[in-house]
């Protein structure tokens, strides 16, 4: 039986064991992972529509057809003509089913459409579902983890001997992004250059600002790797570093580090958070770190677990995800320091391995 | 007023219209257009809540409230921390409203937890209202399609003059992903190389496949260049073409210009449809036209209008979209050609000017 093909299985076990009567899953990394088939995120339907028991069917418009069928896939292909109504042939294909779980991207125009077109169906989030199947990572899942976390690793490596001042922004981003490319990602899916009193933005989208003497500057760039996610942060200062910067970011260094070392099976989600946290607060800087400490990857960029308090779930083996504490000073400076870990059988794993002290660049 | 003031006034001038109490609207480009801040695609919701009357509010993540704000948007921004309920708080900005529409684009897993908190609510798809207002671009709009179309243009140019034989389909396509950045796009949406029998699949992803001389090459992609996106498909051959390749090429060449020079203000979508699908069937090729003729375009690379068989709607000035009729026959070839155009006062204008003809390369 085929990796695919288990997890179908498994998937359908889940449903029968949770009285769920079928499946619909459409974009997103849920059907790539249990089908091998990514779907095209545009206006024409592709539906994975799986019942607890039986062959499901991917509804996929005509022309995609032949990418699916390629493949060689243990379901049945139904390609829908330009003048079909998609909508229909996937309400068919769900019959009966009354109770039915809903892919979490799937687009909303197309689950209004199915809502109308049969309104004594229940239409419930496949989230959790999905997550069950998706959360513990096998060690073929893990190696392409490693994988693509070894290449943004080498681009930090590679930025360690760069020049930062008198760039923009965007200039160094592009940097990042061609190398991440050229180091065997395929995609680059966000590339954060904050610099001085940009970095309090978590989020700040790389732009025009001239990098000067004495900024930190927040570098935080992930994308995919043979289907996996890679996503790491680390700070780099031109010179000296601003006032106030260097007593933080020993705080942000312990916290970080102390919340890797806490991670083993058995601790919960929110624990996790708690540790880094609770260094940060104790030192005056809580409010300051305006953020979770972390989120599961795996395919997807952000997936479950999330280290967030109110999170109790238990950490097991073979879960990965980020932990990347921050604090923010706004109008000043920011910094992030952040590594993806697997949790192993006794503790953890680093799949980042970089120094997580700041570099100094020219 | 703003451009996005008048845009946000005349959707709920709509709404009044239409007996829509509000919209939500989260992920794509209905936001952009109505804001000018895109949601990004991740578990943390961004929903803007526009109610029919008075100022709307943009629920965003906290920690990516501080890209909204920057902007200086006719709105507020409500920033919603980590341990917050994003759905309450846009149930709660929803108050009383029974008719809500939601952005097509909104993850389902979204939809179902605002239907679950709230079941006297009615959501519909926003699509029909959103296409009202962005079906018609305005001469900036159109200024942005004919800057984005004029690079791709510029790239069809260079790849003439370029080696394809002995080279995989996956290199080719790098290289036009490559000069299309360096043209002045902010992304490459696609980037179809098919050759000899791939190109009988519309939607082919590049691969391993080495280009050899006798194949015919569909080349197809497209991006976006300051918000706005480009599209264009051409021919290459490498060499003499293939068998039967020259006779229907011929044809798709006649159709594409008679369903180009057929449309103007007042004429339905699907009858320019049925100019491109007349001439093909005539000719005996109808079966291996297997798509419709296009697609609107826009800030998506696919929006309303679609020029497809059964589409009543009629076409006026303002209007953006693909004409790219196609014949595929399996096991030995396939060929499109596809221009973006925009519907005048009086006629059309085709935004992509390169010579229809096929080019012949080494």
């Amino acid at each position: 039986m085929s990796e695919h093909a288990r997890r179908i299985a498994a998937a359908q076990e889940l449903m029968r064991s949770q009285g769920i009567e079928a499946l619909c899953i459409s974009v997103g990394s849920d059907l790539p992972y249990l089908t091998g088939y990514r779907a095209m995120a545009l206006e024409r339907l592709t539906m994975y529509v799986l019942p607890a028991e039986g062959e499901g069917t991917i509804v996929v418009p005509a022309l995609e057809a032949p990418r699916v069928e390629a493949e060689g896939l243990p379901l049945s292909v139904r390609g829908w003509g330009e003048t079909e109504d998609p909508i229909a042939i996937v309400d068919g294909y769900l019959g009966d089913a009354g109770s039915v779980l809903i892919g979490d991207e799937t687009w909303s125009r197309f689950l209004v459409d199915l809502q109308d077109v049969n309104q004594n169906r229940g239409f419930a989030k496949a989230s959790d579902l999905m997550a069950l199947l998706r959360i513990r990572k096998s060690p073929t899942e893990i190696a392409k983890l490693r994988a693509a976390a070894f290449t943004v690793d080498g681009v930090v490596g590679q930025m360690e001997h760069v020049r930062f001042s008198g760039r923009t922004e965007r200039d160094i981003a592009r940097e990042i992004t061609e190398r991440t490319r050229a180091g065997g990602h395929e995609t680059i899916d966000f590339w954060i250059v904050a610099s001085g009193p940009n970095g309090a933005s978590p989020h700040h989208d790389p732009g025009d600002r001239v990098i000067e003497q004495g900024d930190a500057v927040v570098v935080d760039f992930g994308g995919h790797q043979d289907g996996y996610a890679s996503d790491t942060t680390r700070m780099f200062v031109v010179g000296d570093a601003p006032y106030g910067f260097n007593g933080a970011f020993e705080i942000l260094h312990d916290a970080q580090v102390a919340a890797v070392d806490h991670v083993k099976p058995g601790v919960t989600a929110e624990s996790i958070d708690a540790v880094a946290r609770e260094i940060i607060s104790d030192a005056g800087y809580g409010d300051l770190f305006i953020h979770r400490t972390g989120h599961g990857i795996g395919m997807d960029s952000h997936e479950h677990p999330y280290l967030v308090d109110g999170n109790e779930q238990i950490v097991e083996a073979g879960m990965a995800f980020s932990i990347e504490p921050g604090i923010y000073n706004p109008g000043e400076w920011g910094m992030r320091i952040e590594d993806i870990v697997v949790v192993t059988d006794t503790g953890v794993e680093r799949l980042n391995r970089t120094d997580r002290a700041y570099r100094v660049v020219e």
